[in-house]
């Protein structure tokens, strides 16, 4: 099956390129709302499910336990810009659990963000694991096994406890299997499972609507979404998608990013969640689908609507500020 | 019509992400070498067709008359990584016009290679115009503004005397008109023609085999493709696909980048040209089917070879060096 064409980005009065995708859209009962293109093929979510990924760390007490605040729980869901208020943070959740940056199992890498990369650069510094896009959903992980009473080190296996127990928390979620043959390697080392997109909307309905899910479940899905609403800077950053949506509209959206054109949603108050996928993995197409999707479900206020439009119709400049094009969604989607 | 799928993105056991593309292959004759996908749509070229571009400032003796070197000339043809050498050259460019930086209509940037930009700020610096990926070609704009007699000021406009003369060229070349309606404006401030890939392939073919040109225009092309063939490094820089290949395939093979995933490239012994576009503009798959059409068509001693074949089939690694996944070409490219 072809997946449809669901984005555009023109130059002048031409596309000079288009994206295609798939969208599946479902409520917290599992029933379809909406999909397009072909939804059974499996789709790696990667960072998509961070909040998912986050659920054990509340539910089982232990963030609780080590005091985290909303602002460290947030970072526990993101995939953040390296700018200094993130790797404080990261810190700090380390530091709760008694640890410190050397034995985040994620890797190093100079700050996503080029200014804050810059900024680290000038200072004269180097980067470390707390940089790392990764690390408050790894210093989760390490609070995790050192709250279960496991030693954190080799966090990142799929056969240490943090994972076999976040496993089975996004198993329980999403109703499919994770399975050693559909899984990956993701960007900071933990497995990553591929899993069909209706699977994964099905996860974030329920995560959403605290529908078919149990109480400690539900309360563990509400906390991480109110603490993501309340400090949306930290799962993401200066600038990018997720803090500007979530900035204007609160707890109206849960979304998130994953690599290779993934996004995950959930609109608690319509009791849908939302996966979808660009075909070639670009993330420009990922974000123009997932704030079109977002006017096309909820009614929005002016204000959240200017947000939400700029989010879904993006104006290209050039190196001189001119406007040269626009990325723009389909028909397919904007119905 | 569908355009094929030519590239795949795996991870693990699994397709992750999907490419599709168009590609042409022309001889210098205009015959139809090889097509894939709809090659009637009208592509941007963008970035690569800059030797083009600067074949008016070589054919017009302007580039002889104010000494330009070969790794001028190289980087006249440039998208280049903001790397010290680089803006240096352009610099050296602009001062033989007697000229400077200030008058370049390019506008600013920081240097694209990651660590240049990090080293610029960490010496206190900011970036000028000189670092902008196409300070080389602007520069040779404003040298072939000054050799004409003509004001530099305004030479991105499309009315300029500069783009007049060059657009005459592209049009020369490919035989394909470049007018009003299929245009639009580049990154860098100049206009940008959508033309199909068989002309701007056909363009291609011409240039690297010499045939079909006047005598000046090809002495002009012979001049250009050896001083890219000495200087691979002034046209990307550190690390960058077109500055490996021509490392390892010198004058054998001619190929440049331009944005949204195009390449354009002339083999010479073979009096080929080839342009191509990979559909949702990503480069990764870009570079990949380049280099498959390099391992298709040309006969490659082991060392060109291995060069080759690790840029058609990088592997993907992760924050920490693992190998994480790989991009491969489907056969319909690779047959």
């Amino acid at each position: 099956m072809d997946n449809p064409f669901l984005v555009e980005v023109s130059r002048g009065h031409i596309v000079e390129s288009r994206h295609r995708g798939s969208v599946a859209v479902v409520d917290a009962e599992g029933g379809t709302v909406l999909t397009l293109g072909d939804v059974e093929r499996r789709v790696f979510p990667r960072s998509a499910v961070k909040a998912l990924q986050a659920l054990p760390l509340v539910e089982s007490g232990i963030a609780d336990k080590y005091g985290l605040t909303d602002e460290e729980i947030a970072l526990a869901c993101a995939s953040h810009s390296g700018e200094p208020d993130h790797a404080r943070v990261a810190a700090s959740m380390l530091a709760k659990a008694g640890q410190n940056e050397t034995c985040l199992e994620c890797g190093v890498h100079w700050p996503m963000r080029d200014e804050a990369a810059r900024a680290l650069a000038a200072s004269g510094e180097q980067p470390t694991q707390l940089h790392n896009n990764c690390s408050g959903k790894h210093a989760g992980f390490i609070c995790l096994a050192c709250g279960l009473g496991d030693d954190p080190k080799g966090y990142v296996k799929a056969q240490h406890h943090v994972q076999q127990t976040v496993r089975s928390a996004l198993e329980d979620l999403t109703g499919a299997s994770h399975t050693e043959d559909v899984s990956g390697i993701d960007g900071c080392s933990i497995p990553t499972y591929a899993i069909p997109l209706p699977a994964l909307a099905f996860g974030f309905a329920k995560f959403g609507a605290g529908v078919g899910i149990s109480p400690g479940c539900k309360s563990a899905s509400d906390r991480i979404r109110k603490a993501v609403a309340r400090h949306p800077f930290m799962v993401a950053g200066t600038g990018r998608f997720d803090t500007k949506l979530m900035e204007a509209l609160g707890e109206r959206a849960f979304v998130k990013a994953g690599a290779e054109g993934v996004y995950c949603a959930a609109f608690p108050e319509l009791g849908y969640g939302i996966a979808l996928k660009a075909d070639d993995g670009g993330a420009r197409a990922a974000e123009a689908m997932m704030a079109a999707l977002v006017l096309r479900f909820l009614k929005l206020d002016d204000n959240e609507r200017g947000v939400v439009e700029d989010l879904a119709q993006p104006v290209l400049k050039n190196w001189n500020g001119l406007e040269v094009g626009r990325i723009r969604v389909t028909r397919d989607l904007a119905a």
